[in-house]
């Protein structure tokens, strides 16, 4: 019964029977991690035995003869073979890709740092020299993305999300006006935490949109293009690449990817893919950066992972392990809050969480409960700019670390704390 | 005979004698690389041997349990194994350091970045507000130095080199007056090209001088640091670290180092290490830029090295492949070039690199003509900032890669190309 159709007695009684619950799970002594999309150990057995039998020390000679065991500046953008599956992967020609090294979010860093220090090749000047920069921030969204606005003193702006995508009309009238609004992130494919796919629509409006700054970029972190847990529903985000070469604003969009969950997450590889232009330009940078990035590992990839349907292979057997997680969450969250009015939640098709809204705005309280037990919860308000969730409502649910039976048991608990927050507010405990 | 004493006839009958010999080369079509400090095939494989019998994927638990084959933002500063490595082999204690990815000068490249975006933890203000900011760099010097400051818009002022490595009275005099000098480059061991080692009397001095810019930085490049020719002079420059702190400039440093050339260049390990305060300003940027570097590649490092020791033991037997290309061209020049009195050039106890200096100032001429009998050396003046040799003589030696056979060869024609080029000046040709 809806807990929002209760009486005061009805209520209280249920809060003593909850508290009661809650008490008990403080005699498991529990530590059980959910705060970040980290996956969990027989996910990553399953690339380890892959590897462990690949050496690419002894076969490390490429097939034209150049051997990627040294420095070779004229591989600055990556070796063939990698470039090869990237392109595939995204459908992106070869000559619009840049491979980087162990991690996309270095590759975005380090793209802000250019941005600031330089600008990009349809700036005036460099951002650092603006009196004011903001990014469209679509909500919620990934703390670590909003971490790096913060860190360059970029103003955020957040804009709701919806089953489509970020509110476009909002981000148009945003963009078309203001010209220190130089540009915005996304999430594209099972974003995080909602687990939305842009629809065709919104990549189609985000490519051909008037922006009044006219070095306007899209950063396209296209985390989990392959990261399907039902492979009856294979999403493909339409190619925002061709899109913003279509709506004439080729230079628009920088895309990144990683195969850090796909293969070994720190150990994996990155790639930028953009129009020929921004490829230059940020060659321009890298070949003062690096002489180049991990070729062995990259040839480690390409050898484990020949093309797509190798990748997509794998990864049906890495959703086998990870499906179970999720299905546990929702079943939990569907049986004990399912009738309670308290909340909503995604009930995503791939990607590495499900995104919880409480209704009345006792996210914090929530995760502060889970915490106190022994369950660790992303932290309330991580999922927007400032780390502040105006509504106090969201919590992203990291379902892809714990054992099963740890799921069952994080999951029981955190619906035990939604209750018992819900609880305390509808009983007029503060 | 020295060409210096030589008349006009003799000068001319020896330039044919060269012209014959250098027409000669043509016939048979070279193409010897010399121009980049490159390990050759069989440095390589004395690491690539290890490395092969090295599964980091199966054994790839911690010895504290942890699991290095996924995300650990706790071991952003790099595993403890590899802190110890490095720890011993810098004489640096582990807080003062951080592991980075697979290249030293991508952790020199981002620290000019943060400096621009953001200044260090003694800056009023980030160095991309300052009107102007110099650095200081030693010559000849390494190109790839030079070529960030370039990027960056930091003006370079030149300072020479002598045997204690650079001219600390000038020095002294520019940084004790302008404050818009924020800094020096130094490759204090085995400096490229020269193959100096500081004294430690320069050490000190730059530890302890007085600099107007109170955020000023020395780039400490300690590229190599076990890189010796020869085993009975191991040359250990002093611990710039300790003596700034003595000098109570104990944030002045920044210390980097890398296993490019130890293990596999382009896929090892690199470091850097500062002041406590430095490491945590560092480390603030770090946790916004990336979620750690390849903790299974350190790993490999570390089973492999497992200590200082294994690290010399290995440097010895990469010594015995390397040391006769140096003596082959050391040789090769004494005979050819050594009563001509027309060049000088380093004897490097370590390092890369032979720096050749013509007393006529015909570097670019002589590249040129190596380059059209096929020899590729480094451009004349990439040893300056702009690429500007004041008085065109330096030419930067690099007999890392080419096969002994080939190195003969190259270093022939090296010579036949240094007196044509004398040859043509003193005939009053050009």
């Amino acid at each position: 019964m809806s807990y929002l159709k209760m009486g005061e007695t009805e209520l209280l009684k249920e809060k003593v029977i909850n508290e009661n619950v809650y008490a008990g799970y403080f005699d498991e002594n529990l530590n059980l991690a959910m705060s970040r999309g980290i996956p969990n150990h027989n996910m990553i057995e399953l690339t380890a035995k892959k590897f462990s039998t690949i050496d690419v020390y002894t076969s490390r000679i490429h097939k034209d003869g150049t051997d990627l065991g040294t420095y070779n500046q004229g591989l600055i953008s990556g070796i063939k073979e990698i470039k090869e599956l990237f392109s595939e992967i995204l459908s992106i020609d070869e000559a619009n890709l840049i491979i980087g090294g162990n991690s996309s979010l270095n590759l975005m860093f380090d793209m802000f740092s250019q941005l600031m220090t330089h600008g990009n090749c349809d700036s005036s000047k460099p951002w650092c020299k603006e009196e004011k920069i903001k990014f469209i921030c679509p909500v919620p969204g990934y703390d670590r993305h909003f971490a790096i606005c913060e860190y360059m003193g970029i103003e955020m702006i957040n804009v709701p999300m919806d089953e489509n995508g970020p509110d476009m009309s909002i981000i148009e009238e945003f963009v078309g006006n203001d010209e220190s609004i130089k540009g915005i992130w996304c999430v594209p494919q099972y974003s995080n935490p909602d687990g939305t796919v842009y629809s065709d629509e919104t990549v189609k409006r985000l490519a051909s949109m008037e922006t009044k700054a006219e070095d306007f970029r899209i950063f396209w972190d296209n985390a989990y293009s392959v990261h399907h847990l039902y492979t009856n529903s294979l999403n493909e985000v339409s190619n925002i690449l061709k899109a913003c070469k279509s709506a004439g604003n080729e230079n628009r969009v920088y895309v990144f990817a990683s195969t850090s969950k796909i293969s070994m997450p720190g150990s994996g590889i990155a790639a930028i893919a953009a129009s020929v232009d921004n490829v230059e330009d940020i060659l321009n940078r890298m070949r003062k950066q690096t002489i180049g990035y991990d070729k062995l590992n990259m040839l480690r990839h390409a050898i484990a992972f020949p093309d797509k349907k190798a990748v997509l292979e794998h990864m049906k057997e890495v959703a086998d392990v990870l499906r179970p997680n999720f299905e546990i969450t929702l079943e939990t969250l569907n049986n004990e809050l399912g009738d309670l009015e308290i909340a909503q939640w995604s009930h995503p098709a791939g990607g590495y969480f499900i995104s919880f809204d409480t209704k009345v705005g006792k996210a914090s309280r929530i995760v502060d409960l889970c915490s106190a037990a022994g369950v660790k919860l992303t932290p309330a308000g991580a999922p927007y700019p400032y780390k502040k969730d105006p509504n106090d409502s969201n919590i992203r649910i990291a379902p892809t670390f714990p054992s099963y039976e740890d799921m069952k048991k994080a999951a029981g608990i955190f619906c035990t704390c939604v209750k018992l927050a819900a609880l305390e507010k509808l009983t007029g405990e503060n």
